[in-house]
């Protein structure tokens, strides 16, 4: 159907929530990949109501127009682009709490809601919502559990799939199902609330969440800060920290190209060549106790660490690693990857990346959630097209993970980004299954079509 | 195709794998729901290695016979009965550990070995799995994970799903997919892991697993016994432990009628009439205070209690818990249910049990894992066939359950004897969408046909 007719009906059910200004829609067209789309969408709608997000899943299939659903637009995979002769459905001002139930250690949010926002509703009454991701201050609710977004915690906290307990979620079509319950446990039928946590706007538009809070943990926490000779022995190190059976909360990584661009932003002395920087967080009642094992951890390891328990002291030992993104953006455009390898793997990738470093001519700053094995990997280029250098980097890093036993994506998704790697992971029979999953939840492809397949 | 046909294909290509002895078919008709399918299967094969099951599924497909897919035979719902016309897929053979690795904290197993064997053999190591039906010391890690079934520690330790990482499955027509990663974290594509976890062997067959496991928890296991005047009183202080924030390991609740019945077998004094039964274990580095916390909600709850950090005086307050379904046999034949609930609806199910009691003019001996609002209510019959009165008392209970906020099962599955309730709780278009990925991955119906769905 015509552009003109489908932006009528919009208009007609939905008035002021359709936006079609010339910012609003340029918006749509990216995301924090730095990726943009081709042209801008039809629209922006900005749904205020479960019944608007069927409203335009029903004007959607009526008029075969496609469906991009967006959250606060903090993806690094290209998966919330919307382009052209798409309509953007934005959850952003759907952000309610609709109940903190602490007897129950539940909370039920409608998607829009800033993770950091939720959390500081949650922290004045002595509760949090363990799903972390980097971008916490800035993303949704409902787009964390859509990418399965994880951060830095999921070691010791879970990941994002872990805290979902139900979800209501809106069909093509416009229908209305509800998935999962309130309980701690459940087991009837098959297990649908997994399916949709990281499907990625592909299968449905998730419009309310029931999830899983926490107490905040009791006790002290405690922050270690160390640097090492090299980034292998960085890696080992906390690798055998892992294996010392102490679980730490945080444990960052930042290898030596990675902390010179840090210190460099922070407008700190240039750090020893070829130094990688460690960054831990231990808590609950005997963080003190944990710290001081993991300490004697890093000293045998090679390294130089200090630990605080002080709160301020804590957060300017943390400061380096969370400078890591901004100070990146001096040199480039940054491609951020997002490979996952078993915790064992972890300097056996780290080889592997400066490797691809020395094939390609490029460098690779890259910082890792040392706690889970999962790493992000810097591509710097610029403008916003990936050059096909960084693209064959990219594919020989993917290639490396897989064959460690991980996985292409740890916790930003596919998104258009990692599409062309799909199926090198999942094998030939198991993507004709997840196709078919997708047939069966989108007959007509008009949810995100494109994108994760 | 005829039963002499599928029977001389299996024996062509599995020989001696496959059994048709009186015994064996007579013993994989039933389970420990006590329900008995119609007739025989028309063999039981015992697969020795993923060929095998690949070997089976291959023939069932070229000859349009149904599979039922089972382990140790202990599930709950009618699950893995083989009746008329089917072949019985036992994977108690396939029973190797195929890995253990400690600094990444995976195991990698097949489907039969035995949880408890399994843990045996993690417990020498200092790890554990921590999925623990009460089952556990008779039931497989591959039924375990295809009922998603759970046990005492979900609360803490979290529920099945959360320990399974990757999963390699045979599909209807016998091809081999595998699913997951060995790594923490990782979202590409849909989480078809999820999705098998709890599928009740009507998607694929789990032919191994790659599991979390822990290290053995630090510190001290304190137990806690206590008394209360009423089921209701109970159940109350049992939620008020959860909301003061301390997390129990345990926390099991038996009602009055449960509690004679367990005194009775064990030979004890009768308890004094009403009372119920708490016991709640603590562990980890501050096991002993969170115990002392535990204990004093208990006495404002109205309950007389103990607490002992002794190991063999645990085990002795944990007897009565663990007495209790043996001690139900005396009586006929236990139908034990399973529903789930939000943790602060414990009492008010509770309350709804009772009524149902009186309604029905039956007792109805209940146990509660009241740490995460599992409740085993137990129906007591003569006979093998279940009496229509206590299919409606049943029906009571499951309406009262999704009435509350929970689900019909909680660890136990649909299997045969829930499924006519499952559109109750997953709605006509959700029950849609599963029927649709059933016959995405089976499109003959050849898998556990009609159970579940």
């Amino acid at each position: 159907m015509t552009t003109p007719t489908v932006l009528d009906a919009l208009r007609d059910a939905l008035g002021d929530a359709v936006s079609t200004t010339d910012a609003v829609l340029a918006d749509a067209r990216s995301d924090k990949s730095g990726h943009v789309s081709d042209a801008p969408p039809i629209a922006v709608v900005s749904a205020r109501s479960i019944e608007d997000v069927q409203t335009v899943m029903r004007i959607a299939t009526a008029t075969g127009t496609p469906v991009v659903t967006r959250g606060a637009g903090t993806g690094l995979a290209g998966g919330a682009l919307g382009g052209a002769g798409e309509i953007v459905l934005s959850t952003l001002e759907m952000q309610r709490v609709l109940e903190i139930n602490e007897p129950d250690l539940l909370a039920v949010v409608e998607p829009g809601i800033i993770n950091g926002a939720f959390n500081d509703l949650l922290l004045a009454r002595g509760l949090w919502f363990a799903p972390d991701p980097a971008s916490r201050a800035i993303s949704t609710v409902g787009g964390n559990i859509a990418t399965g977004a994880g951060g830095l915690l999921c070691a010791k906290y879970g990941v994002t799939r872990d805290a979902v307990l139900a979800l209501k979620v809106v069909l093509a079509d416009g229908r209305l199902i509800s998935v999962g319950h309130r309980s701690v446990k459940g087991v009837t039928g098959l297990d649908l609330t997994s399916l949709m946590v990281g499907s990625e706007g592909v299968l449905g538009v998730i419009v309310e969440a029931t999830v899983r809070i926490r107490r905040v943990t009791p006790g002290t926490v405690a922050t270690i800060a160390g640097y090492f000779p090299s980034v292998v022995s960085a890696a080992e190190a906390t690798a055998a920290v892992t294996a010392s059976g102490v679980q730490p909360s945080i444990m960052e990584l930042l290898d030596p190209v990675a902390l010179v661009a840090v210190h460099r932003y922070l407008q700190l002395p240039t750090p020893t060549s070829g130094e990688a920087h460690v960054v831990i967080q231990t808590d609950g009642p005997n963080a003190e106790a944990e710290a001081a094992a993991i300490l004697d951890v890093l000293h045998a390891g090679g390294g130089r660490a200090e630990m605080s328990t002080d709160h301020a002291t804590g957060e300017h030992l943390l400061a380096v690693r969370r400078a890591l993104h901004p100070s990146l953006e001096q040199f480039g455009t940054p491609l951020i990857e997002d490979v996952s390898v078993p915790r064992s793997q972890l300097a056996a990738m780290f080889t592997a990346i400066g490797e691809i470093e020395r094939r390609y001519g490029i460098s690779i700053p890259t910082v890792a959630h040392a706690g889970d094995g999962n790493l992000h990997p810097n591509f710097v280029f610029e403008g916003v097209e990936v050059p096909d250098l960084i693209w064959q980097a990219a594919d020989d890093l993917f290639t490396t993970a897989l064959r460690l036993g991980g996985t292409l994506t740890g916790e930003h998704g596919i998104g258009l980004l990692k599409k062309r790697w799909l199926g090198d992971e999942l094998g030939e029979d198991q993507l004709a299954l997840q196709h078919g999953i997708k047939r069966l939840f989108d007959p007509e492809n008009l949810l995100n079509p494109g994108k994760m397949f």
